[in-house]
C-alpha cells in the first residue's frame, strides 16, 4: 500500500452519539460522521418496561445502540472518505468510562435475553449512573480500615461510578441477575471483543479502564481477595470467575477483525485493532501530546486534567495513576473537575438565556474578579482534589449592582480557580507540569473560559485545532496496533507527531495559544486566595 | 364642622414619587394621588451640568420636584376627595430619612442658588447616597476610642446614611460650599418649614428623623462638642451654629400652613402642621399599632421592622432606640433589613424574567429549604443585627438539578432567616414581641413571602389592608396635630384605632392573616441553623 493511502479509523463512543473518523497517517481528516444512539441515555424507563420509573440516581444505556450507531457512522465515514476498507490499517475504539455490563460467556449481554430485559440492573450502566454511592461508601471505609496500598493510586477514594461499586450494587441489589451473570466488563471492552471475536478466557481487556476504574495495576493486578472478601464475598467470587479475559495497553494489538464484524461495519477481515481507551484519555494522544510534563486538558461537560510523569506520586485528589495508562513508559495521572460545560449551561439555563454569546460577550468586558463576585465551581461536586460528590456550588459576594453577567465570569472564573488548585496540588507533590494543551468541543465554542484559564494559571494554553480530540487519538491507536512494520513509523511518538502534531504552516492544524495577560495577574491572584478561603470552609461544613 | 366630613391630609415622600392622600377621621380613604419627580433619583449627573459623571456612590435630589410633585399631588387628591379645603383639619409629612440639604439662612437650598448650581455636594443627599464612607468610618472610629454612651441607642454604630457622615463628607470636600451652608436639616424638616414659615431660629425639627438620624436624644440632645471636635472642628461649628430651630416630635403642632403656601396648594391658611416622621415609622401608625409588643414591619425596597417597647435596652445592632421615637410614651426601636424588595427584583431581573409570577409560583411548589439552596440576603449589606453595609450576599447549596425558582425561593427564605435572627435579637435582649404586623407594598403583591416569614417565625402574621401606610401613618398625625378639640377623640391611640385600626366586618378594612403551617417547621429550623452558621462564617471573613 502506497504511504499517502494508509489510513487509521478512530470510534469515539460518548454518552450520547458515537463517531467515526478516518485519518490519514499525515493526520489529514479523510471522512467524519457522528451518529446518535436511539434511546440515548436511559434515565426515565427502560426501553422494554415502559411506565415503570427508574430510581432518580439511575443512568443506563442500550447495547444494541452501540453496535446499531457503530454500523451507521462507520460506514459514513468511509463512504466520505473515498477510501477503500483495505487502506485502513488499524482500529481505535474510545469509550465512556466506566460505563459497563454483565453478559453471558459468549458475550451476549444479559438485557438482550427475555428472561433479564425488564431488570434494570441487567443493563449497562453508564459512567454516570449513581446507584452505587452504599456501595462505594462501604468499599471505601474497608480499603481504609485494611489500610489498602491501591488508594494511594487512587487519591484515596473508590468513586461510586466505579467498576466495582457497580458490580456491587447487582449483587446487592439484583441476586437473580448477579447470579446469571457470567462475564462482568467494560463497555470499550466489550465493543472491542465484538470486533475481534474469540473465547471469554482471552477477552482483550484495556489496562487503562482496568488501571483507572477498577483498582488495576500492571505490578499488582486487581486488590488482593481478601479485599473483597471483607466487602461481600460474592464480589470476591466475581473477580475471580466472572473477569476473565488478558490485559492489554491501548494501542497494542487486542486482535484482528471477525468476518462477520467486517461485513456489517464495511470493512476489510483481519484488520488489527486496538485494545480499548478511556474517551478522554485518548484525548493525549488525539492532542498530539506525546511527552511527559504536558497537562492535557480535555475540556467539555466535566472536564479531565491528564499528566504523563516519569515519577510515581501518590497526589492527594487524584483520579487514578495508571502506569502506562495513558501513554506508554511514563505514569499516567488523571484528575478531573466534575462540572465545567455542564455547570455553565446550567447557569445559561438558570438566567434564562437561549445561549452563551450575550452572557460571555458581557462577561468579557466585566475586570478581573468579576467586581468581587466569586463561585465555587461544585454544583455536581469537587472531583481533583477533595474527591467529594456531594459538596455544592456557591455564588458569593454578590451586591445589588452585579448582574447575570457578573455570575456568568464568575463561575468561569471558578473553573479556572479549580484547575489553578489541581495543578498546584500536582506540582506539590512533585510532578512537573511544563504546557497546557487544551482539547475537546468546549475551548472552541467558548474562547473567553480559554483566555481566563491562561490568565489564572499565568501560563499560555495551546487549543489544539481538532474538535474531536479522542476520536483522532483513537485512530491514533489503531495505527500503533497495526505495528511499525505497517504504519511506517519508527516510534509510537512519531505516530503521535505525524498524526496529531501542530503545524504553524498549516491554518487546519496550527494551534491558537492564548497568553497570559500579566495585568490580570493581582486581581486574579487576590480573587483565587478567597476562593481557596471558601472551598476550605465550604468543605468544612457538613451540610449545604 | 360636622365629624363625618373633618378630614387629614397625608404627604408621603417616597424615592421616585410623593403621594398625597385625604381620609376623615373615620378611616376611609376620600382622595389620593401619586406624582414622580421629574428628575427622580439623580445618580449620573446634575441637571445643571450635563455630560459631568458624578461618582458611583452619590445620589441626589432636587429640591424643586418635592414641591412640584407635591403640590400637583395634593390639587389632584383634594379634587378626587371632593372635599373642601376647610374640612381638612390638619397635614403631616412623612420623608425618606436621612435626605438632608444645605440651604441659606432663608431655607433657600444652596444648589438653587447660581453660584452652587453645579457643585454636587450642595445638593440634597438622598438616604441612600453613599459618599460618606470615610466620614462615617472616623466617626465610628472616633466614638469608639472615646466610649460614647449615645452608641447604645444605635447598636454600636454611626451608619454612613446618617446626618452628620453627610455634613462632614461637604466639609471635607467641597470647603466653598460648606462655608456658604447656612442652615443644615432633613429635607421632611425642609418641607414643614416651608410649609409653616417663620424664621430659621424657630424652624420645626422632628424627633424622630433627629433621634434615629443625627445621634439626638430628648434626654441628652446632641453629643456633645467635645466628640464633634475630635472628628472634625468644622463639624463641631455646624452643631452649634448651623442647626437652628427648635424640636417637635411627629403628631404635635409644628405650625399652621403659610398663606402662600395654602395658595400653592389650594389649601386652607392656617391649616395645622404636625412636625415631619421618617416615612417607614409614619407606617406604625399607619398600620393602626398604638401599643408596645407589637413588631410593624414595613416591606418594600428595604425593610424597618418597628418596635415599642416601655423598656430601654441597648440591643445589637438595632438602628435606633429613640424615647417617643414613634409613639409617645415608648421607646421606639427601629430596625431594618437592608434589601428586600429589591433583591428579589434585582434577582428576578438577573434572571431574566419580566415580572415576579413565574418565579412565585414555581418557588411555592418548591419544598421548605428550597432543596438545600440557601441565601444571605445581604446584596446591600445587613442592617440589623451586624450594621455593616459592606457584607454581600450569597447562594449556597447550588447544584445542577436546581434552576431559577430554586434560587429565588431560597432569596424569600434568606430574607425571612434574617427577620427571624432581628426577633431573636430583640428577645434575647430583653424586649417583648407579641404580634407581627406586615405593611407597605411588598406583602400585598407577593403573598408567599409573608407566608414563609410566618413559617419561618411560627407566628401569625396580619397583613393591614391599607397599601400605603406611611401616607396613612403622616395623615393621621395631621389629625393629631389639630389636637383633640379639633379631632374630637380623647386619646392618640384612639385616633390611630379611628383612622387605621382594621374592622373584620369591613373588606376595605379587614387584615389578611397568614398563619404558619406547622408541618414546615422542622425543615426551616433546619434551614434557619444552616443560615445562621453561614452568617458567622460570611461576617468573619475580611473580604467577600
Amino acid at each position: 500500500m502506497e504511504s499517502r493511502a494508509k489510513t487509521a479509523l478512530g470510534i469515539d463512543f460518548g454518552t450520547e452519539s458515537v463517531r467515526a473518523l478516518l485519518v490519514d497517517l499525515h493526520g489529514t481528516e479523510r471522512g467524519s460522521a457522528v451518529v446518535r444512539y436511539s434511546h440515548g441515555q436511559i434515565i426515565d424507563e427502560l426501553p422494554t418496561d415502559p411506565g415503570k420509573k427508574l430510581p432518580a440516581d439511575f443512568a443506563l444505556q442500550h447495547p444494541q445502540d452501540w453496535m446499531d450507531s457503530a454500523t451507521q457512522a462507520v460506514r459514513a465515514a468511509v463512504d466520505k472518505s473515498g477510501r477503500a476498507a483495505s487502506d485502513i490499517i488499524g482500529i481505535g475504539v474510545d469509550f465512556t468510562s466506566c460505563t459497563m455490563l454483565p453478559t453471558f460467556a459468549d458475550g451476549r449481554p444479559l438485557c438482550l435475553s427475555e428472561q433479564f430485559a425488564k431488570r434494570p440492573l441487567a443493563w449497562p450502566k453508564l459512567w454516570k449512573h449513581h446507584g452505587a454511592k452504599a456501595q462505594a461508601d462501604r468499599m471505601n471505609a474497608v480499603a481504609h480500615s485494611r489500610d489498602e496500598a491501591f488508594l494511594n493510586r487512587y487519591g484515596g477514594t473508590i468513586s461510586l461510578e466505579w467498576f466495582f461499586p457497580k458490580v456491587l450494587e447487582t449483587i446487592e441489589n439484583d441476586a437473580e441477575t448477579a447470579t446469571a451473570a457470567e462475564v462482568w466488563l467494560e463497555a470499550g471492552d466489550w465493543f472491542v471483543w465484538q470486533l475481534v471475536g474469540g473465547a471469554a478466557a482471552e477477552l482483550p481487556r484495556s489496562t487503562c479502564q482496568a488501571g483507572y476504574k477498577a483498582l488495576w495495576s500492571a505490578e499488582e493486578g486487581f486488590p488482593k481477595p481478601g479485599f473483597f472478601e471483607a466487602v461481600h464475598p460474592q464480589l470476591a467470587e466475581v473477580v475471580a470467575k466472572k473477569m476473565p479475559g488478558r490485559f492489554v495497553a491501548p494501542g497494542q494489538l487486542a486482535g484482528h477483525l471477525t468476518e462477520a464484524m467486517a461485513q456489517a461495519l464495511g470493512l476489510k477481515p483481519g484488520t488489527p485493532v486496538s485494545a480499548a481507551v478511556i474517551d478522554a484519555h485518548a484525548g493525549v494522544p488525539g492532542a498530539g501530546a506525546a511527552e511527559a510534563g504536558v497537562l492535557v486538558m480535555v475540556l467539555g461537560t466535566s472536564s479531565c486534567h491528564m499528566l504523563n510523569a516519569e515519577q510515581f506520586r501518590p497526589v492527594q485528589g487524584v483520579a487514578g495513576i495508571v502506569k502506562d495508562g495513558i501513554l506508554p513508559g511514563y505514569y499516567g495521572y488523571e484528575t478531573g473537575q466534575a462540572a465545567v460545560g455542564d455547570a455553565f449551561d446550567w447557569l445559561r439555563a438558570t438566567l434564562g438565556h437561549e445561549n452563551h454569546n450575550k452572557l460571555a460577550g458581557e462577561a468579557a468586558t466585566l475586570p478581573p474578579g468579576a467586581d468581587g463576585v466569586r463561585s465555587i465551581d461544585w454544583m455536581n461536586g469537587c472531583r481533583t482534589p477533595l474527591m467529594n460528590g456531594s459538596l455544592t456550588g456557591s455564588f458569593t459576594g454578590l451586591k445589588l449592582r452585579h448582574g447575570a453577567a457578573h455570575l456568568y465570569r464568575a463561575l468561569l472564573e471558578g473553573s479556572a480557580f479549580g484547575l489553578r488548585w489541581i495543578v498546584e496540588t500536582m506540582r506539590n507533590g512533585g510532578l512537573p507540569v511544563n504546557g497546557f494543551v487544551a482539547t475537546g468541543g468546549l475551548p472552541h465554542h467558548n474562547p473567553l473560559i480559554v483566555q481566563i484559564y491562561a490568565d489564572v494559571l499565568g501560563e499560555p494554553i495551546s487549543v489544539h485545532p481538532c474538535q474531536y480530540g479522542p476520536a483522532l487519538g483513537a485512530a491514533i491507536l489503531g495505527a500503533l496496533a497495526a505495528g511499525h512494520d505497517v504504519n511506517g513509523f519508527a516510534s509510537s511518538a512519531s505516530v503521535i507527531e505525524s498524526m496529531a502534531g501542530t503545524r504553524d504552516d498549516n491554518p487546519k492544524r496550527r494551534s491558537r495559544v492564548y497568553h497570559p495577560n500579566a495585568l490580570h495577574r493581582q486581581a486574579f491572584q487576590t480573587a483565587y486566595d478567597d476562593y481557596r478561603q471558601l472551598t476550605q470552609i465550604f468543605a468544612e461544613r457538613v451540610s449545604v
